[in-house]
């Protein structure tokens, strides 16, 4: 398969994504607000799919679109940064909108493994976003410095990915148990997969292609962005890189 | 980091992983029967974690060994098929397990996102290895078609690893949902964190960092078994190839 097909695919299941998990809380959860009520909790799947998935997916194959391939890297590390900085925003305001929900319901914060995992995740997330903007995008960062920690920082790209993936499925399926018991305001029981159980489970279906979508085009090394070959060109201080 | 210390942390991790899930069931949930009882279902995460976790990650990572490397590859090519048949025949087991355990309860199966994403890890396995055992071990598979699918069943190799742990921490979550109501058997509530919860979730942690140990050590390149340079030299039917 060539590169365009793949990542129009990663574009689409992206959209689709945001588009299943704001859809699922807007049409069968109550919708929306800032208020500790469940309405509150409702943005915790909506920022976390589409901050720790789907841009930060978008933002890990940014740079093996072949069109940009033959211009300036930096504007595109700009672009790279700057979209896991969005995205790192809205994972801690979806942190914040459970940790709020939590508190105004008096329930305990961070006791399941799916909060355990995804804690870890955005943890991790923030350590490889500020690691990577003094490595890579500061200028006074050696060229030795960015070579030595350029292999850890993709794999830790792709594992973050992969780690956000397993805390979402997670949560998607305690969200379906916690809200279909089928003894209370008249929701059906999970187990008899109402269409808000078929709906949501396909998020999770959607998430997980998306995600495998996303590490195929990582691991694809001939979509690799070609650095120049003379030593430490591809890890050009910013104020170096030429076009 | 060289191999063996990263191997030495697979096998503890790995054998840690099946100690947990089994220490977790026998002392907290009751044990194992093979009765339609919640003490048949006891033995689904100890069969799935087992299988589709600890031998498969460890099968997985088998041809990095460099012990192995002066061998004949024959042998090794038979382990690690015979492997991952084990794993597979446990995950089978792991799900006629729950199966009949829903059955005799009358409770529908396949519902839960869990369940779907399970399912699905299980059906790639299953396809994996028969493509596998055709395309790497019969005699008569032509050498072409080896040196076309080994680049995809190396990384459907290390996807299905990731969907087996997706569906290991949805699951445990999930059952701890269901166990630690608060209100029956005198359990208390997840929220609370008694030591059941602390030690399952623990579980889930090591499962989460046995997983990312194995595809550490699958992508480091310097790590994977020299193949002869001529054409077609490693991809060999299994009679032809030579110590």
């Amino acid at each position: 398969m060539s590169f365009y097909p793949s990542y129009l695919l990663c574009l689409c299941l992206g959209v689709l994504c945001v588009v299943f998990v704001s859809f699922w809380n807007a049409q069968w959860r109550g919708g929306f607000a800032w208020d500790g009520t469940g309405k509150q909790f409702n943005w915790h799947p909506v920022f976390m799919v589409t901050g720790l998935v789907v841009l930060y997916g978008n933002a890990a194959v940014l740079y093996r679109v072949p069109l940009t391939w033959g211009q300036n890297k930096t504007p595109w590390k700009l672009v790279h940064a700057g979209t896991l900085l969005l995205a790192l925003i809205l994972s801690v305001l979806g942190l914040c909108a459970v940790f709020d929900f939590h508190n105004a319901q008096n329930t305990p914060n961070v006791y399941s493994l799916h909060s355990w995992i995804g804690i870890c995740t955005v943890a991790l997330f923030t350590s490889q976003w500020v690691v990577g903007f003094a490595a890579f995008l500061l200028p006074w960062s050696p060229v030795e410095l960015r070579k030595l920690i350029k292999p850890t920082h993709v794999w830790m790209g792709a594992i973050i990915l992969v780690l956000s993936i397993i805390s979402c499925i997670s949560g998607i399926n305690e969200k379906l148990f916690f809200s279909l018991k089928g003894n209370v305001n008249g929701t059906q029981p999970y187990a008899k997969l109402p269409s808000e159980a078929l709906f949501a489970n396909s998020l999770g279906v959607l998430i997980v292609v998306f995600g495998l979508v996303v590490l195929y085009i990582l691991s694809n090394q001939g979509w690799q962005r070609p650095e120049p070959n003379h030593d430490g060109e591809g890890y050009r201080p910013l104020q170096h890189e030429e076009s």
